[in-house]
């Protein structure tokens, strides 16, 4: 069997969280929370699926769940979307990137996209047969170079790939990006492929400046978005792409013979929970409590970490605790520390390594005191 | 936007699906159940959520679940396949088909398939700048003329797709076809991918050849199956591959960066319900009975039933009641007579009309005499 995607191994997250196990460490590794969710939504979809709706939903979604995400989007972003041409509900938020760029990406297309990065994006625009162009973001505050951008488009440029607030590194677009941005595609006939799974974990009362915010930009942008990272269950592995009518015509074709429709229970209940906007407005405030809870912790610690305005994750790095690869302290953290993270170099392609591991904190007071309490003695 | 799909349109499932619900016409259209799936089931899924499964399940699947698999493989087929390296959990069959297919194709390759077929495989082909090369099925009885394949096989044939129980007409690999199909491969490198979603839908005591009873066969192949199909709840989008170690390794490249994994509620509940041999067991005659109370009441109509042996379906030539083309007389029955079904030129690359149209039988006794009653006036 010859390979469709030669350079892949196994994705980093499953690797640490089976270290994880293995070792009984505390896992900071992997994106997700150690709380409960909400129980009102779980019972929510208990009730869906005891009142019978456990078939096919629409192809692109619940009418209802697409509404009440319309309303949402107005009310956060002052913009009008249509939910029946619009709105596709998708089996999770990598699912959906996946979509957008396989949509778009024809055999010899190229991506700008940004490192770090999340590890899905080169491997989905690589099986598109498309180049993908990394670029480093600055280091070590993690922002775009505009004018590195501007130097690497060609003629072959089909898209730019952002994520905001930025997973591994907590950075977002400001205002200054956002005019960049407009900037920089101006005039060409570059896609948008925007990962905004992050869209409400976003700190120091600083705004998210979504694609759907501005008018010219939505206009040529997929922008993708996750219900896990929001409601606190990454496991439901729902989300859903918001792009122009024209655009969402061909997604839609190819998650027809993708996935084809997704759970039908948990959108009954989210069509309904959605109203509830305290849900999501109360979010930056609750997460921002663990980022700082967190931060303060580690000062106990010889990690030196980084500035996170966004995400759930925050960097550190540990140069005062040695000059191992970030990879190899990875494994010595989770196997002689009892705790998991994730070595930056993974989310390049060249493995470049600046000595920074990432911690998740979307995890409950006692599961960060313990972890830390954990590092000091490293 | 230039279409990854330009000779894709809405499936004719989602058109039907809205026609119906327009008209409000019986639906026995889309392949889905009318009555309620298994409580116990659904009581398992709302505990699991309850009891805090919300976070990503591992990439391939619980393993709890692809234990429970091996052994309903082992009891079932006489195999033995590794829950650890050869299943993995999808999100519906028709994504696993999807990835399997994914996984093999490079641009130029060719695979062969029969016709009349489900939607989604020539573009999920063509979608990997493969092609596509479409055999009809002997009619009426939709056998597959193993001479015709093994003229058609090329030196780019790189795969057989085969689906049994056969969507839409009911027929069912036999002893022959299995011989028919290991002489035809042997001494090849040709995949075979195998659709065996409707593997519990199969009557009048005939056995399913599934490829998993066959070692030479199954060392080739991708098998895949859907949980929606087997427990009443397509809604839930939950399938699976089987495929040896070598091939599920790179079957998990694809999934991991598209997916990446599945519901986890509902992976919790199946592990444990899966043992329960009855709910599968009992199925073959659960629907036996429907077919056959359906296929009763249709002798008052001017319908003329073809032959079904396996899935949920049966096909029904029209020659007596219009010379229209089968959409056109798809249409009218939803709109005039108030029932929906499918026309089997939509299987068809070429819109081939024989004439037929396709009934969906998983329904309550009450809806199918409804429909009846309404196709004795046209
Ligand atoms: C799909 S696993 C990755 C989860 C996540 O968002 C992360 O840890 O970066
Ligand atoms: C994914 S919609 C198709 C459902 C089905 O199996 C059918 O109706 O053929």
């Amino acid at each position: 069997i010859k390979s469709k995607l030669p350079n892949v191994g196994t994705t980093i997250f499953t690797v640490m969280s089976a270290l994880a196990t293995e070792y009984k460490a505390v896992n900071l590794g992997q994106g997700f929370p150690d709380y409960p969710m909400s129980e009102e939504l779980t019972a929510k979809v208990a009730e869906a699926m005891k009142n019978g709706h456990n078939q096919y939903a629409p192809m692109p979604g619940l009418i209802g769940l697409r509404e009440s995400l319309a309303e949402k989007v107005e009310f956060l972003y002052k913009t009008k979307v249509n939910p029946d041409t619009e709105i596709t509900i998708t089996p999770g938020g990598t699912y959906a990137i996946y979509s957008s760029l396989t949509t778009i990406l024809q055999p010899g297309d190229e991506v700008i996209l940004f490192e770090p990065a999340y590890d899905s994006y080169i491997p989905n625009i690589e099986i598109n047969g498309a180049k993908a162009v990394p670029l480093p973001l600055t280091y070590p505050d993690y922002k775009i170079d505009w004018d590195l951008v501007r130097a690497s488009i060609t003629i072959k440029t089909k898209a730019i790939l952002i994520n905001s607030p930025h997973n591994p590194t907590g950075s977002v677009l400001d205002q200054n990006d956002i005019a960049e941005l407009k900037n920089t595609v101006a005039g060409t006939d570059i896609f948008i492929v925007s990962d905004e799974v992050y869209e409400h974990l976003i700190y120091d009362g600083l705004p998210h400046e979504s694609m759907l915010k501005h008018p010219d930009l939505f206009a040529r942008s997929f922008v993708n978005f996750s219900f896990g990272k929001t409601y606190h269950c990454t496991g439901w592995k729902l989300g859903y792409c918001i792009a122009p009518a024209a655009f969402t015509k061909e997604f839609r074709k190819v998650h027809q013979f993708n996935c084809f429709s997704c759970f039908t229970p948990a959108q009954v209940a989210l069509a309904e929970y959605l109203k509830n906007k305290d849900a999501y407005l109360s979010l930056p405030r609750f997460m921002q409590q663990k980022r700082d809870y967190f931060i303060e912790l580690m000062k106990q610690t010889k990690f030196d970490l980084l500035n996170t305005s966004g995400s759930y994750f925050v960097c550190a790095s540990y140069g005062r605790i040695s000059d191992e690869s970030d990879k190899d302290l990875a494994i010595r953290l989770s196997k002689e520390a009892g705790v998991a993270t994730i070595p930056l170099s993974a989310f390049y392609h060249n493995h470049k390594d600046d000595k920074v591991v990432r911690f998740c904190f979307s995890k409950q007071n006692k599961t960060l005191q313990q972890a830390v309490e954990r590092l000091i003695k490293i």
